[in-house]
């Protein structure tokens, strides 16, 4: 019988080491699990001996990351203080906050919307620059950089620590339906194995449930677009016209809101259908079901978490039309776009919410507030029982080691720990571009993150057993795929989404003075006003009732070209330059990763030389009985798999 | 005294194993270097036990290179025999053959040429067609597929065949150099050697001969396009029709000769510059030095070999000007353009002659003639010399297996087998899109060329000496990064040299039927003929002197409209899709190449369990004397280092 059945049936209430009371112990308390300390090193070595290598590991690579998002955080902040200080030189804002020039835009709804200026929006063109300019481009290929070389710091450190994996144990869930399967049978193979025929049916099921979650996913974002375009419309029609300036806002930020408790409650429930389908599928070892569970539940949650962001980066506004034949939602509501100024503030807030809210309320609901109500909840419930019980020894013996360990909450695996940090990453590295101040906040939440982590492990959850693990697995890959991944999204989100691209073909291909004025004319296209579909004019407007032309950002031939309102020359150029940007950042990346692994050598000389003075004691370790001839294993010819 | 020294010095004039006449020997000859056994796997073992492991895996190697030719010729002879197929049924080279659409083009050159008719460029068409058709796109993302793969296997068997390095033997001429260094300096320290300082002017000859080399390529096929402007230009004038029909064949095909010699002759200058400017560089180990010379050489020479082919394939035409604003070069003569059915077509002739050239010139020149003269060199002066030396021995006894071996040639290294078989891997892969023929030529020259280096190895260079060697080397670097360069060049191939994606454009966007009709009238432009700048119109003409419109290859604006002659919307539309294009085609291959990756297990199981018994079998023979608790190598936890 295993432990592990034994407890699944309730033989035995529970099963843990002890909490070792000693030295370690307090030092563990005293130099780790301290507020006061954070800003000293983790003593890593410590860890690792009591705690094992496995929880050893994450810590150390928490305190890696988190020491190398302060390059990171530092950039972000001079990129963002930048932002700031040249904020009123920029003359594309100072265009749109110009008084002087009367740009009249076309209404934001249908009927009860009149006609607005452009400088009406001054102050969200100025937020937009914050992020939108320049130093955030080149911001964005040093951090992809950084993320390769990371990454390849990491590969090589692990690489150098590999020795054979053990033969793994099978699971005993595995064991059951092999069981079964050779009963089956008639005959009975020597090695039978579960074929991907015996699983087909978990296959199915993962997949289809896979599917459905991604449908579930999409349908949430769905809905909240649908709930700011009715929102938006029906806040439109309120006459009163301080409320209508302040729409925009509103609806953006209860929107996000929502995002952001939808986004928090569908994380629980995806990992746990993660672990259920997982257990349908049957993995032939712990390590096989740990991965495949790792795997679903980061696709699930990550898929979730970044949706709203893609959505808003790469497809809002792209499909409201144009003047006279907007698309249309429900009938009567027209689909939304981005302000005048660009996606990307929108994009911005959305990032920032969404982090700093799954972050705030992850560490205080969690992993304080839950866990201190179930403490409660345990303290209660043995008081009962105690009450209940009869002491079978003396009620006035001092509650022993085990006692006090038994309060404690049960481990519950490094899993959960893994995935909030590498969803962060994620949130930090894949849209960098958008949002420089990302690993500020990264930085300030891990900071408190660690020593949380530390308090926990060490004072408030039962001794986890000690794992030998001798990398972070499969976390290293999920790592590895999203900094490849970033490089697309940066690349993407720099091209399509700010408005640098445009403000760049402007000034070498249309400006007529080579600077950047007349820039914001030349984003905005023109509309008369009699083209407009019949009862979808303003039917009140404090503008002269004989206005012809109003304007929108869009690149189209202007009423009086034979082609009116197509899409124009310039939309063309824009897009051929957005395209080309991507190919050459994508690929300047690549290539830069490259040289710079080319010339900075693998692993750093001396660590290379530690290791390989390590392993050759450990061959003379083993070789110490041999005489001198066989001392040389690679004089074994015959030994070596023929080509 | 190293051996080396002595020969250099001339004490010894040679040392060399000698051939080994035992089974082994005859058994080579009739398995291996035997033309008629070509369609057999080659005796891999039996050239490892008789020539060494690095010799053993070059043919290794290369059988296996050859194998993986075989599903890529196969595909490529498909492809090819498709277009063969369709060339009738397709609409646009059946348009430009089509004698009732009258397309009149504009003249080619100044003064001298007339007007002339696109269907009498009909045959050029229908051959660009060949190779320029939707199959070579799905052909070329294979390829690039069937590439990574490739090279994923490589990886893994070269990865489970490692043993650790030797220490490995400093070179005399690093010695000599350290040896100065400590006597010019005044404190000698423990552990000195030769830091960047003191190779500072070998680093500086190194950059700047390798800039020169770059230059003098570039120099070279500059010479050729002004060569064949200023012939084009020359022969335009011969008031001979029947020449002038047949100009631009005439030029291409003997600038691409020129262009074919030049890169011979380039070729052999380069290999010797780069190992005289490693020698300067003093690197530390041979094995170093190896490398350095291999990555220069190979970078010069595949420069050297595929800048022509780059220059057709993407800038050959497209700094040609309009008519009415041409670019001139020499102020007479205008820069070159590709045929109206585009650049392909040439890119593959340049391609198809340098390469056949390149190896048939390669391997009956330099591997079948000059060892030839070598050899009846070397017997000439052998018997000068044996008629004025005495002779030390009996005249009449028997040549020794020494004498024998001592007339034949010297052993010269691997490394140009390496190169010639890179530049040829290069050839095949970087432009499969513009020539799906390439495998098949390269299958056919690999199987002689195994056949040939095999007699040569056997019968004619004396035995080489045998080196362990557990992989390929820097050549594995160098073909993985030819395998990445591939995919990039390809996209570019397919999108901007091919007319696929205008096609696309076409059909999707602004066809009016959603057919290609009316294609090739949309891709010429208009000219009025009364715009010719003075004195460049054709001064006498077949055509009506009345002509007002003439057409030529571009997309601007007509002369009727407000921008006339501008780059119209359609060239800015066509960009953005050929752009679009090149970044679909890189990271869908980047991909799949993943998802295969992971689908397919990176080793075969068998292979891995192979090795892994080997392994294990070492470890215990290792430990045979061990007692038992010591038999698991990886309790023993001091020795991990430290994370």
């Amino acid at each position: 019988f295993r432990l592990t059945s034994l407890l699944a049936k309730g033989v035995y209430n529970a099963a843990f080491p002890l909490h070792d009371v000693s030295l370690d112990h307090t030092m563990l308390q005293e130099e780790w699990a301290n507020y006061g300390v954070f800003f000293k090193y983790q003593p890593v070595d410590l860890i690792r001996r009591y705690f094992g290598e496995q929880i050893g590991l994450y810590f150390a690579w928490l305190g890696v990351y988190t020491q190398l998002l302060i390059p990171a955080s530092v950039i972000g902040v001079i990129i963002f203080l930048y932002g700031f200080l040249t904020v009123d030189t920029n003359v594309p804002s100072q265009e749109m906050c110009d008084s002087m020039l009367n740009f009249t835009m076309c209404p934001l709804c249908d009927r009860v919307c009149d006609y607005w200026q452009l400088n009406s929006m001054c102050s969200t063109a100025r937020a937009s620059y914050l992020f939108d300019n320049t130093a955030t481009v080149a911001f964005s290929l040093w951090a992809a950089l950084w993320e390769r070389e990371r990454e390849r710091l990491y590969s090589s450190v692990w690489d150098l620590t590999g020795l054979e994996e053990d033969e793994e144990d099978l699971r005993p869930e595995y064991e059951d339906a092999l069981l079964q399967k050779r009963q089956k049978k008639s005959k009975a193979k020597k090695k039978e194995s579960l074929t991907w025929r015996d699983r087909l049916p978990g296959y199915c099921i993962n997949i289809s449930s896979i599917l459905l979650m991604v449908v579930v996913t999409f349908s949430a974002v769905l809905g909240v677009i649908l709930y700011r375009i009715c929102v938006f419309a029906v806040m439109s029609m309120n006459p009163d016209h301080e409320a209508k300036a302040n729409v925009r806002v509103t609806v953006t930020t209860t929107a996000v809101i929502i995002n952001l408790l939808i986004v928090l409650v569908l994380d629980e429930i995806y990992g746990a259908i993660a672990t259920w389908i997982t257990e349908l599928e049957i993995p032939k070892t712990e390590a096989a079901f740990e991965e495949h569970v790792i795997l679903k539940a980061f696709l699930l949650k990550s898929m979730n978490a970044f949706a709203p962001v893609f959505y808003v980066a790469f497809f809002k506004g792209r499909f409201a039309g144009r003047p006279g034949d907007y698309v249309y939602v429900f009938k009567d509501f027209r689909m939304e776009e981005c302000a005048p100024s660009g996606c990307l503030i929108e994009v911005c807030i959305q990032l920032g919410i969404i982090m700093l809210g799954k972050q705030l309320i992850q560490n205080n609901v969690f992993e304080i507030a839950i866990p201190k109500l179930k403490k409660m909840y345990r303290e209660y419930k043995e008081e009962k029982q105690g009450d209940q019980e009869e002491e079978a020894e003396d009620p006035n013996r001092e509650p022993q080691r085990w006692d006090l360990d038994y309060s404690l909450e049960p481990y519950e695996g490094l899993s959960p720990e893994y995935m909030e940090m590498v969803i962060q990453y994620g949130f930090v590295t894949l849209f960098v571009a958008s949002f420089p101040l990302a690993p500020v906040f990264a930085l300030l939440n891990n900071v408190i993150e660690i020593r949380l982590d530390a308090a926990k492990f060490v004072t408030e959850i039962r001794r986890p057993d000690a794992v030998r693990a001798k990398e972070i697995g499969i976390w290293y890959n999920i790592l590895s795929g999203i900094s490849k991944f970033a490089v697309i999204t940066n690349a993407f989100v720099i091209s399509f989404t700010s408005e640098f691209i445009p403000r760049l073909v402007y000034q070498y291909l249309y400006s007529e003075t080579g600077t950047m004025h007349g820039f914001t004319s030349h984003t905005l296209a023109y509309f008369n006003t009699s083209n407009f579909k019949p009862d979808t004019a303003p039917s009140e407007t404090q503008f002269d009732r004989d206005l012809r032309i109003c304007r929108y950002k869009d690149y189209r031939d202007p009423p009086w070209s034979p082609q009116s309102y197509q899409l124009s020359k310039q939309y063309w150029s824009v897009l051929a330059a957005r395209l080309a940007f991507v190919i050459f950042f994508q690929n300047l990346a690549m290539f830069l990763s490259m040289l710079v692994a080319w010339l900075i050598p693998n692993v750093p000389q001396s660590l290379k030389e530690q290791v390989k003075r390590e392993k050759a004691a450990l061959m003379e370790l083993l070789l110490a009985q041999e005489p001198p001839p066989l001392s040389r294993p690679k004089d074994a010819d015959d030994s070596s798999p023929h080509i």
